[in-house]
């Protein structure tokens, strides 16, 4: 951590401060300049609470030059996280597709697209059951009758289920859901991570619409502080100025997130650019980009007014984009 | 609503469309130009999908006309919201001046900043006791005892509470305090939202970073359709670009807001920018914009290493700051 | 065109509106609702102005429909541009890549990058030679001196060049360069866009920070109405809110631009994350996504202090770099 | 500036790094850490080029500790700079407030925005004349016979006139005009700032949409690098995702460009918002906020269809908005 001092900085406290720091067992190294002091701080500084020392009379700024984040950090663990779900790795050689149906809203629609995702031989099946709607008037989700759906499907079809959890209390209903989703809109919702985070299960943490790479990172380090290592981060588009796409994909999150962090990476292009013709595209580019895998929509009804959204592709694209996924992976290899 | 059509639409599909929305008693009043046919919805369109529609093959864009809020729209409810705690009144006359302590952290610093508060005449104190803390290795708050502290400052000097909750299950600790804060990472927490939706606690509702205006008056909504009538705005700053200030205080949001709804708008200029120095002038710019009021964090200990955070500002700043926004209030009169 | 109105509108205003909308020979279909009445426009409203409508007092908001650009909306021209160079096609069946020295700085340079080229068998030579800096005490460029070496090193090496613009006033040094970049920072520089409008040189024109799709292809729409239909898009990140990159590529872009519109489309992946162990993913990304090509900055001299920028490739990484992307080009046919 | 090395870096590599620094007259000076090495660089590192640096193997990043600019500066230059133009001054205790035309249209308009603008006590009249238009097919302006008629109407209303330059080949046109506005898509078009930083014409430089602070900052530092010191900052609005308005104002640059800079800063509410009952709040906040002045577009002809556009007041509005801002003003003293 770097403190850069304000000009003739009053020496009382600048002492006061350095005293402070080395009973935090910060060493503090000053590089003193003709118009500008910097403290050079060394040792575990990611305890050190940056706007306290930035709230100070003679301090002009500080700057972080270690990551604040450690058991998420591939700097302390150089290999992939590659988790094991049944006969599946996340993080390994093959690719992670998921294939869901959004909001869950019958049997019929779910089975049409555990049908479609047996065929391509797709990873696992997911359905939203408690939400999320951005209005109290939509329709709020099969709630537990849709997790008896899911795990019928699973039975049915053998592949393992994904659903998203929004509350710490609906735990207990999950306890045979494979993987845990936490969106985007909870992604900093910490009383749910600390509960997560003492758990073993699955978790797959969507970025957050305004969180930079640490805040994800971050709110990871909140599940594996907690004893959980089974996290995977999920990129689903950031906000930004361009409103011809629901939000914007940020790509370069998969590199950037693969060199920081050991855990595994999927896109979901759907959730991020809203409209079914993209996500061929943003899928392909996904993968050309290092990421373990992606999250694809189906329509279980397709054709239908009322039938699905507009971001949910159809069952022979689902087909065509697995093949064609498969073989970018091969080339990348 | 407007359902724009793609070029030469299959009639059966379109029929079927017009006859599904006639269900949904929505009447359809169609434009046909040369190379476009437009759809003109009319009715109750705010239970209307708007992605279902927008999925279909022949539908090239949708566009809502109407507000999808309705029981935080001004429209409906042109009177202005005002609620009353014991003497105080947010969203009437007077300036509501709520002055924190950001993180409580003792019984010493929370009770010179009251004693700060009580000289200047604010109206409410507040101190966060369950964080929120992006880091799972800082202080994760005073917890129940914050609360015990916040209640004892509140008979000592007369001031009403506020303090943020985190998760529904907190409801039976916040049941003395006198306003609930919904931090801006818990704006779209729908279960805590539906939680307070039932209660009448007034609730201060934070926009999230990446929240546009609808986003937040639909988080009010949930609590409106509730049932709960006493709900605050609070603009803290938006994400942008701009990297000099912590986030982008978004000063529009305040004559927005209070045209499209008659709840109380308040704005919290030190949560978005992250320096002392900016929070008079932001203050001033807020209640010179229409704001019912200003959120300001305090030192308990100024001057001490380790006493405060970066936007807080001294006693005697707010002493100041107070009679300057009482007298701008009086000129915009 | 959509005008919505406001609740109640006079009746003498809506009737002037309509009539001077006709005399514009814009059709007027009104939409009665119970709360709001909407005006379809049918007609050529490309050349009607939204904010003047929306400024009238019975109007609530004015909605577009149609796209404002006609020149190079695919609707108008379904089939794509395709741009010869030489033996080189831009647009065409095969991938076009760009390999650039960055700011020009010496003859060695240059032909260094040159040579790296050659070998891997790029298309186009780029190197700038004006700038743009964005401060005024940086090296401001090698000017009429580089332009000299670029062709030169055509010369040399057979490989057609491209080069950044500034001015109008800078055409004729620029008579003998193969392919005219405007920069981001000039993508709505009017005086320019219509100077090379009347030219037919070929035009690459990258996306500004700030510009939305539409913006960019409004600024394209200015070259072509002048006459000049060798016009390339180019992605090159925009600003958000996430500081670890330099800017956010907006991968999107590409399918949405090929969609909306028959021109090329590049990505610069340098530019946009200013990292050079980040650029071979994210071209990767780009061509998975389906674009024409990309553009590549390339050390001239890898390893000495002060011989490049962040964003540069060695020459190897160039040649892997450029087998990979033909490999998956292939797989996408 | 502080240069953070990679773990282990190779000494020979650091040994000709530092080297290559003190050729440029940088001293360094180390601070070796467990994990991690900082090289502090003290003396003038405003011409050390950091992606040069941050390009070398051994770095991991480079981050600036002294503002790049100088002329600007206001630790440089601690007295606020006041420009004098007749008897008005900008940066002085006097609010300076430019009303507008928008796009001059006539000359009827301009008269009747003049005599407004007289009535209100306004200090400077505005007019536009040579677009700018993001479409090709929107009027593009009255161009010299422009010029002309706001050289009249400053002869008949006495008040000193501004309007926008596009290019620097304009520059004879502008000879007798009081202030040229450089529009925010020009904000880094180099050719133009070179060119005006060699004249003593007074310039009103617009920030651009995506520029950060620092960035207007570097492109008035272009200004006053060519030796032209009558430089007035103005801000009118970012990009972000909000779309209620058509960008965001940010009255943070208020106060931090005052605190940054000498210079005066004033604030563009209609341009930011685009719409006409938002510009008095966002006035009034510019104005709390320090600001030195606004710039205001008013109706040449209210009520009549094409007579003006979104964001334009009537004259009434501005008279009393005059009023009220210079009461806000002496408040604020």
């Amino acid at each position: 951590m770097i403190v850069i001092l304000k000009e003739n900085p009053e020496e009382s406290q600048l002492n006061s401060l350095i005293a402070w720091l080395e009973t935090q067992r910060i060493h503090v190294h000053p590089t003193v300049g003709a118009n500008q002091t910097i403290l050079g701080l060394v040792g575990d500084t990611s305890r050190v609470d940056m706007d306290m020392i930035s709230s100070l009379d003679i301090v002009e700024a500080v700057k972080r030059v270690q990551e604040p984040f450690k058991n998420v950090n591939r700097k302390f663990h150089p290999d992939d996280t590659v988790i094991r779900i049944g006969d599946t790795e996340i993080g390994g050689k093959e690719l992670t597709i998921i294939a869901g149906t959004g909001m869950l809203e019958s049997r019929e629609q779910l089975f049409a697209v555990a049908e479609a995702a047996k065929k391509s031989g797709v990873s696992f099946l997911r359905g939203s059951v408690f939400g999320p709607r951005s209005s109290p008037y939509s329709y709020q989700g099969m709630r537990v009758e849709g997790i008896r759906l899911l795990l019928e499907a699973r039975e049915t079809f053998g592949i393992p289920v994904i659903s998203e959890i929004m509350d710490a209390s609906q735990l207990p209903l999950f306890e045979d859901i494979d993987i845990l989703q936490v969106g985007s809109r909870n992604m900093q919702n910490y009383s749910l991570l600390k509960a997560l985070g003492k758990t073993d299960k699955t978790v797959l943490l969507k970025r957050n619409m305004s969180a930079t790479y640490e805040d994800l990172l971050m709110s990871a380090e909140y599940l594996l502080a907690g004893g959980n290592r089974n996290v995977i981060l999920c990129e689903r588009g950031i906000r930004t100025f361009e409103t011809h796409t629901r939000s914007t994909i940020d790509i370069s999150a998969v590199p950037v997130l693969k060199q920081l962090s050991h855990l595994p990476v999927l896109v979901d292009p759907g959730d991020a650019v809203g409209r079914a013709s993209l996500v061929p595209p943003i899928a392909q580019a996904a993968v050309a980009a290092g990421a373990d895998g992606v999250v694809v929509q189906v329509h279980g009804d397709a054709g239908q007014a009322g039938s699905g959204s507009a971001q949910a592709v159809t069952p022979s694209t689902l087909t065509g984009l697995t093949e064609k996924l498969n073989k970018l992976k091969a080339v990348l290899a």
